[in-house]
């Protein structure tokens, strides 16, 4: 973090959160929800993904009436071990909280549990919902397709998707758990403006242009032409696999709920702008092996892993969710850093709200 | 395929590789289901993992006794949609066929089905066992981790395991089914090994050096010292994804299946060199939403994405299972096209079997 972060404690921006929540009419237990979710999002320091979102996104389209706080979210069609929901149009996180739930109760019954939604809307960070698998012994797997496209294909000039991320948790026991959250594409396009904003140049492989050129001067992007290349870049670097990936999330959030293949959502503004789908999964580890043996060898390959030799100037080898880990236990005892426009930003909610900002 | 290539007919190679199989001593129905993954293999265009190798991997290991001809594969822990099979180190084709049967048949009861296999061998194109599940209207996916290890972090100097495939296939109606069948790492070894031969550099991203440095001349690789990235390659363009992918598979495969994590094996030559583990699954479409409608969603997304603006002098782009329906229609009229060092090993091979060779 630069210098000009501050500092705020864990627990009174979650309250703070809670608060502006329900002030905008959020139901208790649905703002206590979606507080920690986002709370957990800066923790683990996924800024982009936290409260630095409250007010420009959430709190924006809770006061223009285009997100439902009172869902009648319910599931249409079932099996033993799968579900699908319609999330009728809430909350992405109340949504998402409570359909990764219900993949747990499947999977509590049956040993797997795997459940799509439709009609949802932003959820926040992917994996903070793999992750509620942790603190029942299951490996979590959570997915979304985004509003609005942004990645394409190496071989296409127009964008078919959006960034779609998938996650997957895993427990280990001494060790920090595995935590893969990632975009299926080659960055979030965060880092493209924050690249824009401190005058830098990016790689040749995060953006190309009208013509499916390289972007490297972040200024050269035109909203609307060219796009984001999927993980792996360019074709001789994999970039189609990437795109597979990109597809896989869209085949099991939008096709398989009934909801839709983002590149075939109809143009209604207001839907185009907000709908996602999502897809969650979790598996029982004691439907496989006993769940000792199972962390034991989780603890010792993330050990083993993240000791191997490391390319000069390299600080540390980190297996996915160890990054994460040891920012958790900063922001925990430390606040968690916040920029001077989420600040800003949370400041001018406050008032809005006719809230205390006393952070 | 080059010049140097002879089509040799889809049916008669099917028989000949049974004929040698048995010679061998696989069991009549094993053979058969052998035969058909790896001629499945070659029709699909994925030669590196067809009848290229029936003499210098699977017969070589046949004939040294280090595959199990007659293996007690058994479920050795269950949940009613989940189960941890032991291989007894047989043939990775069969025991592979056998877990993916067994998965679906979960499926069929409960909407999803998910088996975790230890103490198997090289089962060949993972994609070949996730493509079992269209047949029966469901998605399927498998995965493998590798023997051996070729595959680093970004960071680290020492590879940490291999190219750890993964694949998903989904069903569509009148367009090809999706189906991603990919390697962690940015490419296979092979498309190295082709670059060698022909004398060509190959892009910065794919390889380094024992310093962790790219290698562009593949001449310069040495056997056992740096390796090759994760898909997304170097940090900056998303290798920490590729390697987060990588461990997964690794996860799924040898660690919840009670096997091992690939760089935890302990270095008995004969081991480390042949077993492998696998994790199979299926969900059944109708657990979540009507058949039919699913597949008219895939059409029409599948058709839209391939009908996208191209990049100039692309020809056509594709979704993930495209190209490989479109080589399986003409190699099944026209013949498998195989180079002159594999019909060399498959007249070796009849040769050293005293069976006849008439392709």
């Amino acid at each position: 973090m630069t210098a000009e972060a501050t500092r705020v404690d864990a627990e009174k921006l979650y309250k703070f959160t809670m608060e502006a929540l329900q002030k905008l009419g959020v139901p208790e237990e649905d703002a206590r929800i979606t507080a920690r979710i986002l709370i957990d999002a800066d923790l683990r320091g996924i800024e982009s993904h936290g409260v630095a979102r409250l007010r420009g996104m959430y709190a924006k389209r809770i006061k223009a009436g285009i997100i439902n706080l009172h869902p009648q979210a319910k599931i249409v069609s079932e099996a033993p071990s799968t579900a699908t929901m319609d999330g009728d149009q809430g909350l992405g996180f109340v949504i998402g909280h409570r359909a990764m739930q219900e993949a747990m109760a499947r999977a509590e019954k049956t040993g797997a549990g795997f459940v799509t939604v439709r009609n949802s809307t932003h959820f926040g960070a992917a994996g903070c919902y793999a992750m509620m698998a942790l603190e029942r012994d299951m490996i979590g797997i959570a997915m979304t397709n985004t509003a609005g496209t942004a990645v394409l294909s190496p071989d296409s000039l127009k964008s078919a998707f959006g960034t779609n991320p998938l996650a997957v948790a895993a427990p280990a026991g001494r060790a920090h758990p595995f935590v893969l959250d990632m975009a299926t594409s080659v960055v979030a396009i965060g880092k493209v403006e924050i690249a824009q904003r401190e005058g830098k140049h990016i790689p040749e492989g995060w953006l190309v242009d009208r013509e499916g050129k390289p972007i490297t001067d972040p200024t050269k992007r035109v909203w609307g032409e060219g796009g984001q290349l999927p993980l792996g870049g360019t074709a001789e670097l994999g970039g189609y696999k990437g795109f597979g990936l990109g597809i896989l999330v869209d085949v099991l959030c939008g096709v398989l709920s009934g909801g839709s293949a983002t590149i075939l959502r109809k143009k209604s503004r207001e839907q185009e702008e907000i709908l996602v789908d999502h897809f969650f999964g979790a598996l029982r580890i004691d439907g496989f092996m006993p769940l000792e043996k199972f962390k034991k060898i989780m603890d010792e390959m993330i050990e083993t892993l993240e000791a191997l030799p490391k390319v000069p100037g390299v600080e540390k080898i980190y297996v996915a969710g160890g990054p994460e880990a040891e920012l958790v236990r900063d922001r925990k005892a430390n606040g968690i850093p916040l920029y001077a426009s989420t600040i800003t930003a949370l400041r001018g909610l406050a008032e809005e709200l006719g809230i205390e900002y006393s952070l």
